[in-house]
């Protein structure tokens, strides 16, 4: 029951001006059926965190197999009066035929690894930067959102409230998507729940309680109709005078019943502090059972917070600022050629140099290597050119990215495992696509091979991405020539 | 050749699962048929500015408009074991057939004002809460801030370039159309052209000059297709002492052959002092025509800097810092009950009082108007009961919305206009709507009204919303009132 329509549409418009004006001319300059090789990867980790979940893969891919210009969308270009008709042509029969590499989707990964690696045709390459970028940054930063929100919140669940701050009606669905691959337990958002398979939860909002004559009737009136999953949120008009006690009579009421009030909502106020009366009102009146659900601009740094001044709550609805990414509202992925070969000839590899090296890139066809310790803990990433087979049993050698001089020996590795797999080919996805839950779980089981001090919201500790000794090579080479 | 199709689906799952739980249990109680008018409104400006955009309306009405439950909606919902079957059978013919009451769009708009009054079946008015609040909280966002960076870039034009770190497909569509409302004069998504018709332009990217043995070859190849409109990337290898010199070569050989070379864009580095020597450069070579076009993490704060040194950018290139709205990623705007009327009763007034004053609302059905003095500049906005039928020519008294001890009189009122227009009823939207380059200017007008302090980045003078005599006087019944 997994994925019941695409959520991306596979218009190739969904592309940026330029793609389209250097394909057409690449085919000008003879140039489009070059051989390219383009990485997909990011510079920082975002939340000055210590790492990223990779989300986006299955809607990147979904949206490559799709890939056609209707004649719409060709009348439309043609009135832009920058494409000839030979190149309007070419793009009637245009299908992507290139080859993707990818990370699987819900990999812990980090800043300069490349996460995909696009190979094909260096215009069908060109053309697809825009759409993959949009789906893989905007997932990746807000799977990532949810798993520092989740982790903060421990073994109370979170639920993913956020559809009407969110960025359109997709942008609400990915998010919702992403935000329960990061850890949520369950969306408000209908819509994610028929597409996605997400468990959909909910409450009920001011407005039931305002359309009433007064509180109580109000909440008589809605656990009349859900006696068995009632949320009554109390803070219409003044949490501890009214709604909780009108909460707790409704909640007696229905125990005489053989019924439970199955929470109250929070949703205004200091939350550490009425969560802490609410619950002594509650058990006084014999209300063990019914639950604390807390929100209102909630974020993990207040969540920690809350969590610290042994707030009582027991589950968490965060809306806005995990579906807009409070702190950083953009992963600032990129996508770079690193090769290319021209007819029949070898791969040239390719860097971008200016700006020192802080924005440089590195070239060639590379894999990453995951290295992990006898206790199955992750050690570093190791990038390689994708030509060399490297043997792990005798330890690596590994450089910095950028400082060269830096290098360090990994050993006694007890697993390496490459991280990038195809998943496209020959215009069809190669891989069995996993469940969401699969890829939550998936998530779930790389945090425990994470070291803890990686998680941690300040200044967590720095995992290491190192280069193999040949990618070292060739980056030195191209970094100091003369382009 | 305004909307070719629409962006936001009318899906009515494109909603929070407690709207429909809530709509069933009205249903139960005999509520859903109640009449109710919910605002739609925020409480505080974005990026801490002086004034608000609002956007969004069209797609906001057309989503009211096509609003049905389709067999497989249904067919979902069902599965949830939350819903009976009569409940169901309901949603089978169910339409909006409610009236929305809207300012137009493209207005500059304040916290606390009603921009969307929705009346209608409390059912209804219910469930349509999630799609109108993310449709207009984020294109209002995007479109205020687009006016902010296209404010501090003054005479220069802004193009939005945004979409590879957009909020996916549609976040991406929108966020292009609200930019272009803003005040970018075109973007790089070519799809917002397709449907929006908005202008679309494009350079190119570092993997053109990467693909080519090497810079000059690149840049030639380029020109050869775009003899017009080419704009050359010079950043690739080294801005200064490879980049410029070979556009300069290039824009020479055209203009021999009597063509000319468009413009040259920096994407990274100190683009205050590139753009200063860039220029010289291309002046010294008599490239005088030549544009700059300066992109790379721009916003409107650092566009404000680059004023002040003096950088010679001729246009600005923003994307990811506009379309994920750096600084707020979401404008919290929230719809709440005002008033209800249960069958053949008069309306009744409601508000929501917890957490102080701060977070209450505004009780009744109500106009907003915008007073200006015989200058034509905004006075301020003064929202009233609708039944009450000011007369402003004598002058009116307004009183601070929170605050109820602060008053002030408003005199030689020039005009009084009412921004609330009925634009949607009947299951059918009411007026033709502008064009958005009409939306455009429409914004652009008004901002000639309004005094420039309010634009200002920092500490912007604050724009009074008053209220009132009649809503005052409510609001402070019910704020006192024992509910």
């Amino acid at each position: 029951v997994e994925v019941k329509k695409m959520s991306v549409p596979s218009s190739p418009l969904f592309t940026d001006l330029y793609q389209l004006t250097m394909m057409q001319a690449y085919k000008k300059s003879g140039m489009n059926r070059c051989g390219a090789c383009f990485d997909l990867f990011f510079r920082e980790n975002p939340f000055n965190g210590g790492y990223t979940v990779f989300a986006g893969l299955l809607e990147a891919v979904q949206f490559l197999q799709g890939l056609r210009f209707s004649e719409e969308d060709i009348a439309y270009l043609k009135t832009l009066g920058l494409f000839q008709d030979d190149f309007l042509k070419y793009l009637e029969t245009f299908k992507f035929t290139g080859e993707i590499y990818s990370v699987r989707e819900g990999s812990i990964v980090f800043p300069l690894e490349p996460l995909l690696r696009v190979q094909g045709p260096l215009d069908e390459c060109q053309l697809v930067e825009t759409a993959l970028l949009n789906t893989i940054n905007f997932q990746s930063l807000i799977a990532t959102k949810s798993a520092r929100i989740c982790h903060e919140a421990g073994e109370d669940n979170v639920i993913e409230f956020g559809l009407r701050r969110a960025q359109g009606h997709d942008g609400g669905l990915t998010a919702s998507r992403a935000a329960y691959i990061g850890g949520c337990v369950a969306t408000s958002n209908v819509e994610a729940g028929k597409v996605y398979g997400i468990p959909v939860r909910g409450t009920h909002a001011h407005s039931w309680v305002m359309a009433f004559p007064d509180e109580l009737t109000a909440f008589r009136n809605f656990v009349k109709v859900y006696p068995k999953n009632s949320v009554l949120l109390v803070d219409t008009y003044d949490t501890l005078k009214s709604g909780v006690p009108n909460a707790v009579k409704v909640g007696l009421e229905m125990k005489e019943c053989g019924e439970k009030l199955a929470g109250i909502r929070l949703d205004s106020g200091d939350l550490a502090y009425l969560s802490i009366e609410s619950r002594k009102i509650l058990d006084e009146a014999g209300l063990n059972d019914t639950k604390i659900i807390c929100s209102s601009d909630l974020d993990e740094y207040i969540i920690h917070d809350l969590k610290i001044q042994g707030a009582r709550a027991d589950m968490y609805g965060v809306g806005t600022n995990l579906v807009s990414s409070k702190g950083d509202s953009a992963l600032s992925g990129v996508y770079k050629l690193s090769a290319i070969h021209y007819e029949n000839s070898p791969w040239e590899m390719k860097i971008k140099k200016t700006e020192g090296l802080k924005k440089s890139t590195l070239p060639g066809t590379k894999q990453v290597w995951r290295l992990k310790n006898k206790n199955n803990e992750m050690i570093a990433d190791w990038v390689e050119l994708d030509t060399e087979n490297p043997d792990f049993s005798k330890g690596v050698l590994g450089y910095h990215p950028v400082l060269e001089y830096e290098k360090k020996y990994y050993h006694e590795i007890t697993s390496a495992e490459p991280m990038l797999e195809c998943v496209f080919k020959e215009g069809k996805i190669q891989t069995e696509f996993p469940k969401l839950t699969e890829i939550r779980d998936y998530l779930k089981a790389q945090f425990k091979t994470l070291h803890p001090t990686m998680r941690r919201l300040l200044n967590p500790h720095i995992y290491k991405v190192s280069l193999g000794p040949r990618l070292h090579e060739e980056t030195h080479r191209l970094r100091t020539s003369n382009v």
